[in-house]
Formats: C-alpha cells, structure tokens, sequence
C-alpha cells in the first residue's frame, strides 16, 4: 500500500523521536521507588494513543500498577484485533554494565540502546503508529482495542482480574502480541509457542545469627554450602533436571516437528562465539533449538548470602538465598510444578537448615495454531513486506498471561515479534534495531488488512 | 596485690568511658572509605598509650592502615613483654540484624554492644589499663611494648615488612595476645593453639553478557549453577574436604590429646540450640570441639551473582563469585594450602566456563608449648584472679601474624584471652562483658609480676 509506505516514509523521525521519548520513562514496575514514574509512563501511553487516533483511552488503576485501555472501533460488526504489550520494563543492573544510561536513550549503528528498547515499548509502539498510519490514511479495516499493562515484568498479578472483569471491554476476535522475536530481517519468523513460568526464592537459614568462621566453622552447617548442594542436585551429570514428577506432563515433539526445527538456519560456532563460550550447554540429546523451544528448563536467576563486599570477612552467615526459575513447555502447569519445586527442595533441605521456599509468580506455556486465522495472517503480512514466507519457531521465553486470555477471552494469539534474539533483553545494554521498529510499523497494517479479509 | 584493686576500683567507670570512646571511631580497615577513621583511631591509640605511661609512643605509617607502637622501659636488664593487639575492626554490616549501631556502643546487661568490643579493642585496652594500673601505683617490674596494628582483620598485608625492618625495636622476651576466648568466667580457659588461614575468591564466567533466561536459558551454563556445583563437591558425604593434597601436611593428635580435649565442658545441645540449629554439622569421626580445634575446615564466607534485589528477574547472568576460606591446623602451610585450593578449583571448572581464583590473605597456624615460661605465667595469673587453674584449649579462629613473630623474633606467644565464643565476633550484635573487661586488667599485671619472677 503506497499510501501507508509514503506516511511512514514522512513521519518516520517523529515515530522514533517519540518512542526514545518513552524509553526516557524509568517504569521498572519490580522496583517500589518507581511507583510514579509508572504512573507517568501510563499516562504517556494514553496521549499517544489518543494523538494516534484512538477514539476511547482509559487508565485503569490496580493494586499494583496501573493499566492502560484504548480503543478505535470503526464499525462493531467488523472483525476485532485485541494488541496486548507492557509499557513496563525490567530493573536495569547491573548498571555498571551498561554503556550508556539505560533511560537516556542511545542511538548508535541503526540501533537504539536503552531499557525497554525492544523488550516491550519498542514493540508495542509499532502498533500504536500502525494505528495512526491506517487512521490517517483512512485505510483501517478492523476495530483496534489496546491493552497496555505495567506489570508484565513481574508476572501480571493483576491483570487476571482485569480481564476477569472486563470481558466485554476486551472481547475481540483475536489477540496479536509483540513482544517476542524473530531470527533475522534475512530470515522472518514467527514464534508459534512461549514457554510458561515457574519462579520462586529460597532461602536457607542455618545458625540463628552470622557466626566467626573461625570459632564456629566446621562445627555447624553453613548455609550457603548447603545451598550449593541443594542447587548442585537439581541437575544431573546429563543436565536433565533431576526432581522427580518435573517432566511428568512434558509434551513430547513428533520426529517431524524435530525435522522441521533442525531446519531453521543455525550456527553453533557463531552461537557459542557471540556469547564468549568455548562450550555450549544443555540437556544430553537435544540441538540447542529444542533445549529454548521445546524442553523446560531450571535456571538461576539470582544467588546471595554472606560477605559480598569489598576485601574479606571471616563469617560464617545465618543465611543464603536463590532466585530459580523454570521455563515449562506444554503441557506442564505453572501451579504444579511450582508446588513440585517448593516440595522438593523442602525435601532435600538437610536437618542441620530450615529451608523457606516462596512463589514470585508463574505463567502457562502456549502454543499458537498454525492453521489458525490469525496466524495465518501474520504469515502473510510478513510475506508482504519481506518477500519471504516467515518459519513457524518455538520461543524460549514468557508471556504469562496468554493461557489466561484464552481462557477468559476464547481467543487466539499471535506472536508477530520483530526483536532479535541479541537485543539483551533483560541485560545491560538492551538494543532495538531501528530498521526492525520501521519493519514492524510497516508489516501491522497488512495484518489488519488480511485479517479483515479472511473474516 | 591490694593496690592494683584498689586503683582499679576507683577508675573502673573512666576506664570503661575510655573503652566507649574508643569504640566510637568506625575504624574497618576493609572499607577504603574508613581512611580516615583509621588514623583518627591510631592517634587515639597513641594518646591513650601516653596518658596511661608509656614514655614513647609512634605512629608508623605503612603502605596501608598505620600501625602504633609504644613501649615504657623501666630497665633494659628485666624482661620485656611485647603486647600485640589491632585497632582495626571486621565491616560491620549486614547492618540491619544489629539491634543498635555498631559504632554507637551500648551498655545492656552488663555487656558492651559494639564492633570492635571485645575484637580487638576490648581486649587490648585491657593491656593499656593493665599498664596505667602498674605505672601509677609503681609497681612494674617488666618492660612492656606495644605494637597495636590496623590491618588485622584484612591479613596484616604489612606487618611483616615492619617486623623485619623492626627487630631491634621489637626485642622481648614473650608475645603476649588478648584477641581470643575463654570458656567462661567459670570455666576459665587458654588457648594454645590458633589456626591458620587460606582465604581466596572465586570468579566463575560463563556467557559474555547477562542474558534473558527464557531465550538462552537451557543452552548455555549458568555460572550459578556450576559454582555452586564446584562448590557441592568440595566436601563429601561425612563432610570431608574432597581436595586433593588438603589434608596430607595434617598434624593427628594423639589419643591422649583427645581425651583431654574431650574433658572440657560441652554440652551439644545447649550449643545447638545457642545457635538455633535442630542438628549439629561436621567431619564425621570428631567432636565438636575438635572439629573446630584441630581439624582443618573450608568456609564459604560469601557468594554472590545475577539478581538479588527485591522481586524477580529473569536473567542468567554473566557471573558468579564466592569468597572461600580453609582454616589450617599444624603443619599445614597456608602457602601450599593456598596453590592447592587455587589449582583444584581451576581443574574441576568444567568447559564451559572460565574461572579466576585469587588470594586474600592468608596466615600460618601457631601452637603455644604449654611448658614455656609465657604459658605458665598466664596460667598462674588466671589461677590468681579466677581461683581456678586454667584449661588449655585449641582455638577455631586465626592469628595470622603469630608465625611470623616467632620466624622473624624468636619469640613464643601466649594466648591470654577473655572474650567469649558468644560474644559475636565478625557478626552483628557484637559485645565483650564488662567483668570480663575489668577481669582481664586484674589479671594482666600479674603475668608480668610472675613472667619477671620466672626469669
């Protein structure tokens, strides 16, 4: 469509100038401190929905942070896309790590460094300027609700109930998601599955007060070494994780499937080289591809107990604590295997600790039908403006609320990502690739157009 | 001797406003940004050293803290005692389990709440006013020295070179140290022994950058979890250090030293429940307190790495590091010890990671002969003051300097000490008892009186 190419064509420095207006917003919704600024990023996403073209934007408040609602509805009896994303993002330590402030916007190489670059603001702004552009252009074809959360970061604890309660508000006819990614520009893809979400914190406690390492060591247990063996048995010597019930309900792929994955392009020498490690590592029997995509894993996210400070101090601590987290493939539930994790490590906990184990938050796995209406779509809008047909790939990640919204809502999901898989989502130094933003804003308007054909 | 009571009864109150005052100034030697505090404290030291009669006093500055000495020679033909003690104090945090602040010293129950009470402060001001008693009622009949250094507690990095350069400075006939426990008032005790110390710091590397623990976890090592693999293997099932080499240069005590040790009051349960524990840990095969005597221990005094804030974040980090410490029993060499602990952790880091251990600090461990002239000197004294012949006892914590005195001054070390095993050392909540406070100045002249009558 000549008339979308030539609006972006002319707006295009405003659209990226707006969103490094957004990414100068610290919304770190995991962080008490930024309560405010959370509220001021909400408050921006609802101007840019209303300047864009939306016809009704609502701030909906929470018990945690707040959620935005904006809505263009040309004609109810058209087919409605429902676009889910966050306008929250995570902490940004280790700062010391970061090249430039991760809320002062860098643009460097035809890339935008900053915190929420790609992983959500980035992405959930195309869809924001895709509205505008079918709009301005008088071009839109389906009614457009947004739903724009602030607490994705931190397992959505309160969106459940939202979408519990509005129903109506959200009813539409599929839900279309970017906040994932693709292989390449070279090599368009489509995630059809995100993986569900265990995370919980241990903490083990083992004499009442931090002990001189001298006069009580060797006498008493110390928690962290305990900890270190706890942790040390979750995975044998073939990195299978070892608790037992854990793969129980894990969906075995069909050699075909397998033969379908072993074909998206890969390169474990590149892969291993980018990430500066001599060896790859993973579950015995299965390519890399599979260990993100098709199996669950058991990470550690966070470990602290004792001296961590400058120099040295002879204590033997009271206490150690982890952050562990289990990605789940379908058909695993977030609920049983956190309840078969908390178990367990209460299980193996030996008498000379106490072990506290707790849920942070979980999520569901989901998996997008291939033959689906909206997946179909995407596929296509893709094919439009890449000339290639995208290849249907697991993600390795999250997006908790999926399993939710299909229950609640009766719809399908697709995920059209357009971030990479370097983008250090979640690390220092998060980037965007501009020509990935411009892609993005490019390709929704066809997914509307086709959308509303095929319905 | 009635004279020293009675001068001690009429400045008890003065000499403990002395002890607070002392330990008011936050003198960490750890912390670079306590610089300062450092040499406030030595020229405190040096002014307490004059007004209770040393007639020299310097403060020598070294490439780190500075270090006070002070003598009172009243004729170079009688004995010399050279007291070796440390202003300097252990960091104080984690502050939040102190229940008053830590440099901001609190009188409750007949105890002093504060860093720095009992170690090292405390105890060596007892030597001060022990030296103020014998000056004011004229009754010295040894040449005391003090060398009172401010690096103890980050490994005396500097003392060594002082000691070589200062031997003629230096010159006694005996070290005497108050930097170790008692058993009780009841049950009063001296240590013959002190352990020696390794204590190393452990980086382990795994990908180049933090990463989304959704899109790499599975794929590639977590630093987290093969530390704390590297660490699980450490000790075996009977908690027995797995090392190669750890325990070949061991001195095995005979059973007769057992069965002496075995003599000395313990009770398990009321240690155990002292520090809240359900079930004791240790080397299988030894008791408590020859686990902590003349058994060799490995501690893990810190660990750290990935997210450790407040709530979740899914990141497989780039690093994780943990502080480790071995404490060393005869014959072993903290050096060996040292290449040993290094070297092992290096071999058994599996591929996929790159790990750096780096040295601390370290110190030799140190026996007293209990046939020496300085052992039966504090023995009798303690039998004077306490009614009671002392115990000899080995104790779990390290004087790394102790080696190096008698290497370089051919001097023996006795051990005079009248803190408690509870009286938190290195840990928050730290005390000394007052009347262990003022029992240790009514003891300490009369090691000089029998140390002088015994040459």
């Amino acid at each position: 469509m000549q008339v979308w190419n030539d609006y972006q064509s002319e707006n295009k420095d405003r659209f990226l100038n707006e969103l490094l207006d957004l990414l100068r917003i610290p919304s770190v919704s995991a962080r008490t401190e930024h309560k405010d600024d959370m509220v001021t990023c909400a408050e921006a996403v609802k101007a840019r929905l209303l300047e864009a073209g939306a016809d009704k934007v609502e701030i909906y408040p929470t018990e945690g942070h707040p959620l935005v609602y904006g809505e263009k509805i040309i004609d109810p009896t058209k087919p409605t896309v429902l676009v889910y994303g966050h306008y929250d993002v995570q902490p940004a330590d280790p700062l010391e790590l970061w090249n430039s402030g991760p809320f002062d916007p860098l643009i460097k190489d035809g890339k935008i460094y900053a915190r929420g670059s790609c992983d959500d603001k980035g992405q959930f702004y195309m869809h924001v300027k895709a509205l505008e552009t079918m709009v301005k252009t008088n071009t839109l074809t389906t009614n457009i609700k947004f739903c724009i959360e602030g607490e994705e970061e931190v397992g959505s604890p309160n969106l459940g109930k939202f979408v519990k309660t509005h129903k109506e508000l959200l009813k539409a006819d599929v839900i279309l998601i970017s906040d994932t990614a693709m292989i390449s520009l070279d090599t368009p893809s489509i995630d059809i599955g995100v993986r569900g979400l265990s995370y919980i914190e241990v903490e083990v406690t083992g004499p009442n007060r931090d002990l001189h390492s001298g006069v009580y060591g060797g006498a008493v247990a110390n928690p962290i070494t305990i900890l270190a063996k706890m942790i040390a048995s979750l995975h044998d010597e073939n990195n299978h994780i070892t608790i037992p019930g854990f793969y129980d309900d894990v969906a075995i792929s069909t050699e075909e499937e397998r033969k379908l994955m072993a074909m998206a392009p890969f390169d474990a020498k590149e892969y291993a080289d980018d990430l500066g490690v001599k060896e790859l590592w993973g579950e015995k029997g299965f390519s890399t591809n599979e260990r993100t995509g098709i199996r669950p894993t058991l990470e550690l996210n966070g470990i602290w107990g004792g001296y961590t400070g400058e120099g040295a101090k002879t204590v033997l601590p009271s206490k150690a604590f982890a952050k562990i987290s289990a990605r789940l493939v379908p058909n695993q539930g977030s609920d049983k295997i956190t309840e078969i994790l908390i178990n367990h490590l209460q299980k193996i906990a030996p008498p000379y600790v106490t072990v506290k184990a707790t849920l942070h938050h979980g999520g569901e796995p989901y998996m997008t039908p291939i033959d689906s209406k909206g997946y179909k779509a995407a596929a296509k809008a893709m094919e439009t403006t890449f000339s290639k047909t995208p290849i249907p790939v697991r993600g390795g990640g999250s997006i908790p609320i999926c399993a939710l919204f299909e229950k609640e809502l009766g719809l399908k999901i697709v995920f059209m990502g357009f971030g990479l898989d370097s983008d250090n989502l979640h690390s220092p130094n998060e980037k965007f690739n501009i020509e990935n933003f411009y892609k993005g804003i490019e390709t929704i308007p066809h997914f509307h157009k086709y959308f509303a054909e095929m319905s």
